[in-house]
C-alpha cells in the first residue's frame, strides 16, 4: 500500500497514512485537532483546512464558496489524500494543543500482526496441513495378485509415499471399489495426518478417495464462532492462501446479546436445539457464501476448524450449557473428540472432520486458546499479557514456561452496552474524539463518517480519555465544575457532556456522555486492570515485569492504545510493548488448518494454563476497588499518564485528587 | 449328562449313549444293523428288538401284539433308553455284519470341543472383555475446584483405576453433565479397552456413563452371519457366561440360496440396499428375541461381534459385492474400521461398536478367521488342517508359524443341492444309513425320525459310504451289476438304489440315490481333497504330515468322520486326529467378546494366512482328477479304507478296479 506523508501546520506535526485515507481521520491520527461535530458527514462545515502543497481528491461541498475552493480550502472530512501533503489548519478550525503523543502506534486492521505466520511455518517445516491429498497409480488386480481393493490401495500408498499405520474411514470404504474402477486405478486419496508424528503408533486416516488426480483441490475452512459475529475463512491447503473471508451476525443474537441470555434461552423447552440450529445455520450460510464466491465445490473442502468461547462451543455442539452459568461454573467439557462435520449439521462432505478448540474454563474458551496459539506467547520467553476485550474480557499472563488465565466480568460497556447512547461499532457510531481544551468544542469521527447515532466502545474510551486530557473530567469520573461551556450540563442522569447537538445527529436528540456512562466504563476497565494485577500477584510479579501486551479481538483493532492507557484500561507501559493480533480466534483456527503439528501446541496451551476464578479471589476485590479511578488510585502504576495529565494540570489548572 | 451302556446281541457290540437316546440311533451309532425303512417313524415295523435286560421307555405300537410286548419286543425307533441295557436283535431285524468300526468317535453337538475355552482365558489372565464398567464416586465441584465435568470424571478414573490415555465418545459427552448430577456424582463409566495393551499410546475409550452403580449389567452379543442361518448368542461380560442362543434363517434366503445368487440380486436396482436390510432385520430379530428371553434391557448391551463370509460381510455393510464374483475376485475390503452398530442399522445403543472379523479373500471370509481363532490352530505347533464344509468348503493348513488357505468350489452337494432327492438337514431328511450286505436292505434314519422326504448332505455321505462298504458300489461310483435285489434298478437318470419305497415316504414316490447324485458327490469331495493336497503341495508337505484335522461348521456336527474318510472326503488319518469345533464362526465371535487381547490374534491370523486361488493353480486340476474316485485313485493315500474294503472284497467278491 502506498504511503502518504502529511505535514500539518502550524503544529509541524507529521503523520504517515495509506494513500486514499480521509484527511479528517489522518488529522485525528496525528493528534491534530480540527473542529468537527457531525462525525465526518460534511454537514457541519467546521473542519476547513488549507491544502498548501500536494494533491487531494475533494468534493466541492456546499459549505465552501468557489473563492474558498480557489484558495485551496477544503472540508477535511470530504478529502482523500493522494500525494504527500502540506496542510494548514486555519485558526477557526484548529486547537493549539497537541493532544496525542506522536509516538502512538498505528491502529487499524491493516497493521494487524500475527506472531505465527504462514511464512514462518514454511521455514520451520511446519506447513503440514492436517489433510493432504496423494495421487497414486495402482496396479490393477490379476488372478495371481487379487488382494482386496483396500489392501491394494494401502499397499501402493505405502510403497509410493512410505505412509504406514493407515486407517480408513468407513465412508471411504463404501465408495472404494467404484472409485478405483472409475479412475481406472488412478486415484487421489485424501488423508488425515496424525497430530503427533513423533508417536509412530498414531494412525494416518484415509478419509476420501476420488478418481483421477485431484490433488490441486484441497481446501479448508476456519471459523470463529463469536457471540455477536461469526467469521469464516476459506483456505487453500496447498499453499496457505486465504481465499476469502465472510462475516455474519450469529443468528442466536435475536435471543439475547450475551452468553448468559443465550444460556437462559437454551434452558427453555427446545431452546438448546434452537440455539444449536441457529449457530449451525449461520455457519452454513457463511460456508455457502465462501464457496459460491470462490467457485469452490463443496466436496473439495476437507477440513474445518472452529473456535469459540465456552458457551458458544457448547451451544454449537448441542450440549447443556446451564452449568457454565451456575456456580461453581463447571462446563460439561473442555476437549471434544474429533467429530464429523455432518454429525453436527454442518453442510460439508461425509468425510470432513471438525477440529474444535478446547476451552480452559467456563469463561476462558477455545477462542482464547486459539488466540494464544496465534499470538505465539506460549513459546516465547517474554512475560506476556494477552487480552481479549469484549463483554467478558479474558486475560492470559505467562510465557513458554507457565500461563494463568482469568475472565473479568467487564460488563457490556466496551460493546456500547449500559451506556446512554451506547451502540455497537456500526455506521454512525462515534469512534474517535478530540476536544479543544480551551473552547471544549469536540472533534468527532463516526464509523462510516455519517452523522452520529451513538457511541461505540472504542469511541467511549477515546471520549473519556479526551475529556481527561482536556482536564474536563476529574479522576473520580465527575465533570469539572465551572467550565465555560454549554456542552457540560445537568441532564436527566446527572452531569453530562454534549458530543453532538440534535441537529447534527441522526437521532434528532443531543448525543451525550453522562457521568453514569463514565462510571460504567470505570467499572469495566477497573475489572480488567484488577484482573491483570491479580494474575500477576498470584505469581509474585508486577506490571513492570510485563515485556509484551498482546491485544486480540475485533474490538482491539479499533482501540487506541495510548488512550486506553490514559483511562487505566491498559497498563502504563511503553507503546512498543503493545501488539495487536486482530481476531485471535480466527487466526488460531486458520493456523491449525495449515499446520497439523500445532494441534500439539493447542494441547500444550490447554494443559499448561491455570484458570483463576477472580470472583473467588481475595485479592481481586482489593485490586478492583483500587482501579475505580481515572486512571488508578496508585499514581506509581501510571507514571506516564500522570506526567502527561499533570503537565496539563499545570498549564490548565487541572487538580489531581 | 448321564451315560447309558448298551450291549447288542448277538454281535456283542457295546455303545455308550446319553440317557434318553433313541435305541435305533444307538444301534446306528454302534454300527449294528437293524432293518428300518421308514426313517424311524415307526410305520414300517421292521426294527423289532428284544430288551433282555434294563429299562426303556417305549410306546405300545400297533405294529406289536400284546404277546410281542410281553416278550420284551419293542420297535427300536420308538424306544428311549433309560438304564444300561442288553438287547438282542432278532434274526429278521438284523444283519450279521458289523459295518462300522467301534472306535468311531462320537458325533453330535454335545461333543463339540473348543480349543480356546473361557476357563483357559481366565487362567491365562486373558479374560479381558473389550468393554468394562467402572463405578466411581466423584468429588462434586466447588468454586476452588471447578474443572469441567469431563476433566473431573477422567481425573477420578485415573486416580481410582489408574486408567490413562482416555478418549471420550461424543455421544457420552452429550449426556455427561445430566448423568453426573442425576447420579449425584456417583456413576458407572463404560469403557472400551484398547486392543493392544502393550502399546501405551492406544487410547481407552469412554463409551457410556450411567448414574449409580450398574457394573453388574454388562452384556455383549456374538453373531455368526451365515448364508443360510444366522446365529446369535447373548453373553455376560462379567463372567463369561453364554446366557442364550438364537438362530434364524437369513432373510436374504428368499433371494437365492448361495452367495452368488445374492451378489447377482444385489447388483439389481436397490438390490444392495435390500440385501443389507434383510440381513440387518434378521440380526435385529435375533437380538430382540435374545433380550426378551433373558429380560436384559437393550441399553445393557455394550458390544457386538459379527463374523461372516466375505459376501455376507459386504452385503451386511451395504458394500458393493460384485467384484467378489467377477474375476479376479477382489473383494472391496478385508478389514473394516470400528463402526457404530447404530450406523449399520443394528438396534443397539448409540455407544455400541461393532467388531467384524476381517476376510482373507473373496471366498475365505471372516467366518473362517473366527473359526481359526476358536480352533487355536494358529498358536499350536501341530500341522493342522482346518475344514469348514458347505457350498464352498474353506480350508486352512498350517500352524503357529505359517498358514495357507483356499476355497474349494465344492458345489452344493453337501447341502443336498444337485442331488435328485437332496434336501437340507431338516425334518424327514435321511441322515444315516446302513445296508445289509447280503440282502441289500437299507437301515435309514431321518432327522426328527419321521417318514423320509429326501437326503441331506451327511446322509448322502453315509449312503455312499454304506453302499461302498457293502460292495454295492464300484470305486468309479457305478452300481455293481448282477446283484440280487430289486433296490438297484435302471431309473430315469441311469442306475439308482431305492432307499425307501413310495409307501414309506412322505412324498409318495420312491426315494432313490442315482449314479448322477453319486457323481456329484464325488466331484464335491474330490474338490475338497484336491484342495488339501494342493495346499500341502505348495509347502512341500503330504497328508501324513498332518497332525490334526479340525472340522468346523454346523454340517461338521453331523458328519460321520469314518464314512467321510471312506468316500475320500477326509484324509485317511487315525480318528483321534479329528476334532469338531461346531460353529467356528460363532465361537470366534464369542471369544472376542470375552478377550479383547484376542483381537491381536485375529490380526495375526489375518496377516499370516496366505490365500491360494485354486482355480489358477496348476496342481489343483491334477489333484482334482486324481480324487474323482471312491475313495481315491491313489491307494496309498487311503490305506485303512482299502484295508477295510478289500477284506470285504475277499468275503463278498468285491473287485477293485
Amino acid at each position: 500500500m502506498e504511503e502518504i506523508k502529511i505535514h500539518f501546520n502550524p503544529d509541524h506535526v507529521e503523520v504517515v497514512v495509506p494513500k486514499g485515507e480521509n484527511l479528517l481521520r489522518a488529522a485525528m491520527r496525528a493528534g491534530v485537532h480540527i473542529n468537527a461535530s457531525c462525525g465526518g458527514e460534511g454537514v457541519c462545515g467546521k473542519c476547513r483546512v488549507i491544502i498548501d502543497k500536494g494533491e487531494v481528491e475533494s468534493e466541492q461541498t456546499e459549505k465552501l464558496t468557489p473563492e474558498d475552493h480557489a484558495l485551496g480550502i477544503r472540508q477535511a472530512c470530504k478529502t482523500k489524500v493522494i500525494s504527500d501533503l502540506e496542510i494548514t489548519i486555519p485558526i477557526e478550525s484548529r486547537m493549539d494543543y497537541k493532544v496525542i503523543d506522536k509516538e502512538r502506534p498505528k491502529t487499524g486492521s491493516w497493521q494487524v500482526i500475527s506472531e505465527i505466520k504462514i511464512e514462518d511455518l514454511i521455514v520451520e517445516g511446519k506447513f503440514q496441513p492436517p489433510i493432504e491429498k496423494k495421487y497414486i497409480e495402482i496396479d490393477p488386480p490379476t488372478m495371481v495378485d487379487n488382494v482386496s481393493d483396500l489392501t491394494r490401495m494401502i499397499r501402493t500408498l505405502k510403497k509410493v509415499y512410505g505412509i504406514h499405520n493407515l486407517m480408513i474411514d468407513f465412508n471411504t470404504i463404501k465408495k472404494l471399489s467404484s472409485v478405483l474402477r472409475q479412475g481406472e486405478w488412478n486415484v487421489t486419496v485424501t488423508i488425515g495426518n496424525p497430530s503427533n508424528p513423533l508417536k509412530k503408533e498414531r494412525r494416518t486416516q484415509i478419509i476420501n478417495i476420488e478418481p483421477g488426480d485431484t490433488t490441486g483441490n484441497n481446501y479448508a475452512l476456519a471459523v470463529d464462532i463469536g457471540t455477536t459475529t461469526i467469521w469464516g475463512q476459506l483456505l487453500n491447503l496447498n499453499n496457505g492462501e486465504i481465499l476469502a473471508q465472510q462475516v455474519e451476525y450469529n443468528a442466536q443474537i435475536s435471543y439475547g446479546e450475551d452468553v448468559i441470555s443465550r444460556i437462559i434461552y437454551a434452558q427453555k423447552t427446545e431452546g438448546q436445539e434452537k440455539m444449536k440450529d441457529l449457530v449451525v445455520s449461520t455457519i452454513n450460510k457463511i460456508i455457502h457464501q465462501l464457496l459460491k464466491k470462490n467457485q469452490v465445490p463443496l466436496e473439495d473442502i476437507n477440513f474445518i476448524t472452529l473456535a469459540g468461547n465456552t458457551t458458544m462451543t457448547h451451544l454449537f455442539l448441542g450440549l447443556e450449557a446451564r452449568y457454565i452459568r451456575e456456580t461453581p461454573y463447571t462446563p460439561p467439557m473442555n476437549y471434544v473428540p474429533p467429530i464429523r462435520a455432518k454429525e453436527l449439521g454442518i453442510d460439508l462432505g461425509e468425510h470432513v472432520q471438525v477440529f474444535l478448540f478446547p476451552s480452559i474454563a467456563s469463561y476462558v474458551g477455545g477462542d482464547i486458546v486459539a488466540g494464544v496459539l496465534g499470538s505465539g506467547m506460549y513459546r516465547q520467553n517474554k512475560l506476556t499479557l494477552f487480552i481479549d476485550l469484549g463483554t467478558n474480557g479474558e486475560i492470559v499472563i505467562g510465557n513458554s514456561d507457565w500461563m494463568t488465565c482469568a475472565a473479568c466480568s467487564a460488563g457490556p460497556a466496551f460493546e456500547g452496552g449500559g451506556i446512554k447512547h451506547g451502540m455497537r461499532a456500526s455506521k454512525g457510531a462515534i469512534e474517535d474524539f478530540n476536544i479543544n481544551p480551551e473552547t471544549f468544542e469536540p472533534m468527532i469521527l463516526t464509523v462510516g463518517m455519517v452523522k452520529p447515532k451513538g457511541i461505540c466502545g472504542s469511541g467511549l474510551i477515546n471520549i473519556v480519555a479526551g475529556l481527561m486530557e482536556a482536564c474536563v473530567l476529574e479522576q473520580n469520573g465527575k465533570f469539572k465544575t465551572g467550565l465555560k461551556t454549554d456542552r457540560i450540563r445537568e441532564g436527566a442522569d446527572g452531569m453530562e457532556y454534549v458530543l453532538a447537538w440534535a441537529a447534527n445527529t441522526q437521532i434528532g436528540r443531543d448525543i451525550v456522555i453522562t457521568e453514569v456512562d463514565i462510571d460504567n466504563l470505570i467499572r469495566a476497565k477497573g475489572a480488567m486492570y484488577a484482573g491483570y494485577m491479580t494474575l500477576l500477584n498470584e505469581v509474585g510479579l508486577t506490571m513492570n515485569d510485563l515485556e509484551q501486551v498482546i491485544i486480540a479481538g475485533g474490538f482491539g483493532n479499533y482501540m487506541n492504545i495510548e488512550r486506553s492507557i490514559t483511562i487505566g484500561l491498559l497498563p502504563d507501559l511503553p507503546l512498543e510493548k503493545f501488539k495487536f493480533i486482530g481476531n485471535g480466534s480466527l487466526l488460531g483456527a486458520r493456523l491449525i488448518c495449515f499446520s497439523n503439528l500445532l494441534k500439539l501446541d493447542v494441547k500444550k496451551i490447554f494443559s499448561k494454563t491455570t484458570n483463576i476464578e477472580l470472583s473467588e479471589n481475595t485479592h481481586f476485590m482489593d485490586n478492583y476497588i483500587a482501579a475505580l479511578f481515572l486512571p488508578h488510585t496508585d499514581k506509581n502504576l501510571f507514571p506516564r499518564v500522570y506526567e502527561r495529565v499533570s503537565c496539563r494540570e499545570r498549564n490548565l489548572g487541572y487538580k489531581s485528587n
